[in-house]
């Protein structure tokens, strides 16, 4: 039950480019014959280190939808794909978690782990990010903790997950780990791994009163690096956040924690008038507060506007490399104030590139419902 | 010097679409023959006045950047088919304004002049809208009044029109309208016809001091209306304007009026940093100002969060009717707080159909430079 065999002009694609771009890896036509003679042998390849580091900055490069594209080159690389046993790859997710930390100052970084090949099918991680808080439906219909997550929490306890006693809004749900051998695995997070910002708000007191927090590290780990025709299954990666992911989003949206009313509440807006905006002044002083309360937790963070004009620089840079960028304008437009950032008053390019990361239909119903597991 | 012959396959297909959804209309078998017969003879066809108001409807309900779409069997259509001199599209252009206008209670509205056909072409108005305001470039680099108009502003004044004095910010500009035999010609705009709102904020005293203003009536005036094969370049078209067209664009954009630093100075934002959200936050305090100032001033307008859950309503009822409701995501979410309106949360039909609005590069030329000709 392994997957089938690796493209090959996907592969020689792949190996020109990285040759074409590191000239120091000298004439590319030795490589692609070796590369040809180890698929016809055993379906596949093995990347050197090199060609795995640039293909992971490169399938980042090209991620349409990442507006943090500028520092692409700067991505640290951790090489883990000896590590296919569902403990190891936790154990090096974790690891993982503390090295991106950096004591607050966020290091991009991606571990990738085996490739899915012919003959042994790569581990696969369920969570959608390593740190995900839980979602606890309550007998009267409301939601405790983050409700996207709650067919996920659910599956978890019937896994034998035990929820922390009492239950909170932000419970880190154990990581999942599956392989083909193992099956579904849970490991609970080590507490020292899960560092968070507890959020207040630079003027209005009550803010902190409201016992929100946000972990510090977004690592996305059900996403597929794809590189020359091989899968990588297991590569979590992260950056750092953008303030909106969490304050316009994570916090902001209806169907999430759906802060915008309660906070509106609580600075004695008008919520029956919708022309009063109060849902637009209320995301605004969210958004604030998360800025502010990473910048004096010294945890990095980015707000929008100036990633928007990063992403600006990165584009023509791009542009007098001479490579096309990938971008797609909905995902790069933040979701609040889009027309104030650089980013909303222009096309792009959008035909997709490779490599690159790509989640498939199973990742996400794996990350959003618990399943059904990858390996039947 | 004419276009050339109407299509007959686009004109079959809209006479069926007409007759489908109005069966009162009879038959469509014999509308047809007599339509192709037409263009046997004359190249294009004359749509009786039902196929002409339910073709334009139809043209509104197509435009997949309109969010407006909720109302679009209220769209009133005036017959103007057989004016097509430059005076006399300007006069009708007026009292337009005027109808829509109606004491501040808007009404949607389309005045469609002569076709384009094979032997005579369709009077062209280059304004972008009915009512525009003037751009002039200081000595120092700056612009008084709209930037986007600096070019239009320049050529109008090298054909003869004479700004008023002193120049103001919010000078409007005249119409010009072109007809092959007449070439283009300006017509001064009645001061009667041009209803403004003047800017106050809710709470904040000194925002009346900056002495803003903006028309009432949005009269787009340069796209074409295509219906049936046939095209109507001269089909000015009203709605009631959502606030952020106002607030966050006209105002808001760095290319425009660019409010949004003059308001957070005043405000006492710390503008020295973005993580401060000072742009954010002006941006909301002016769209209150404009939604505020429209409504105490017996204005129609609406609010992005309004508009939104009624365009969600009318894909339903769209839905329900068994017709697809061709949209675009980029132009449909309003330029901020995106992620705060429902429509920001999914995906849409994107193929085109007709009838529809569309416009050519020549009339943006014409919306934007002020020129060249469209007849030569
Ligand atoms: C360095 C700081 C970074 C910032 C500020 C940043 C910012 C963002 C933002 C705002 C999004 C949209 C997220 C959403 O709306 O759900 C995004 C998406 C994405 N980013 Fe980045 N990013 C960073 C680093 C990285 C790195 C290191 C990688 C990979 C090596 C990466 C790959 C991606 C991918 C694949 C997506 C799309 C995720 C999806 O499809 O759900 N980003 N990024
Ligand atoms: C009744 C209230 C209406 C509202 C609130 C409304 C709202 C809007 C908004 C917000 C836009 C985007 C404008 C921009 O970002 O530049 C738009 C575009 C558009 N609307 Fe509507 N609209 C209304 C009525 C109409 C009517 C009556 C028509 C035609 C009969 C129409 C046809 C269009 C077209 C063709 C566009 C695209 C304009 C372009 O390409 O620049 N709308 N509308």
């Amino acid at each position: 039950a392994g997957s089938t065999e690796v493209d090959r002009a996907e592969a020689e694609e792949f190996l020109r480019m990285f040759h074409a771009e590191n000239p120091v890896a000298g004439p590319v036509e030795p490589r692609i014959d070796a590369v040809m003679r180890e698929i016809d042998a055993t379906g596949t390849y093995w990347h050197t280190p090199e060609e795995l580091a640039f293909g992971a900055r490169a399938a980042w490069r090209n991620n349409a939808r990442c507006i943090g594209r500028l520092y692409w080159r700067s991505l640290q690389v951790r090489d883990l794909r000896t590590v296919s046993d569902a403990a190891g790859v936790a154990d090096h997710c974790f690891e993982h978690l503390g090295a991106a930390f950096n004591g607050g100052k966020l290091r991009p970084m991606i571990s990738v782990f085996a490739p899915d090949t012919p003959t042994r099918r790569a581990p696969r991680i369920w969570n959608e990010q390593l740190i995900r808080y839980a979602g606890y439906e309550q007998p009267d219909g409301s939601v405790l903790g983050d409700p996207r997550y709650c067919a996920f929490t659910r599956e978890m306890m019937l896994r034998g997950w035990r929820p922390p006693l009492p239950r909170g809004a932000f419970d880190v749900l154990p990581l999942v780990v599956e392989t083909s051998e193992e099956g579904p695995q849970m490991f609970p997070l080590p507490h020292d791994k899960v560092q968070e910002v507890q959020l207040e708000h630079p003027e209005l007191a009550w803010f902190a009163d409201l016992g929100m927090r946000w972990h510090a590290v977004p690592v996305i780990s059900n996403s597929q690096l794809v590189i020359g025709g091989v899968s990588y299954p297991a590569a979590p990666f992260n950056g750092w956040y953008m303030g909106t992911e969490i304050g316009a989003r994570n916090f902001g949206d209806g169907d999430r924690y759906d802060l915008v009313p309660v906070v509106a509440e609580r600075m004695g807006l008008d919520t029956t008038d919708e022309a009063s905006l109060w849902r637009d002044r209320a995301l605004v002083e969210i958004n604030r507060a998360v800025l502010h309360s990473f910048r004096t937790s010294g945890v990095s963070i980015t707000d929008h506007h100036t990633e928007s004009s990063r992403f600006l620089t990165h584009l023509e840079r791009e542009e007098r490399a001479g490579r096309r960028c990938p971008t797609d304008w909905s995902w790069i437009v933040p979701p609040m104030s889009g027309s104030q950032t650089p980013v909303f008053h222009r096309y792009y390019d959008t035909e997709d590139q490779r490599p690159n990361f790509v989640t498939d239909d199973g990742a996400t119903r794996r990350a959003l419902q618990g399943g059904p597991p990858a390996f039947g």
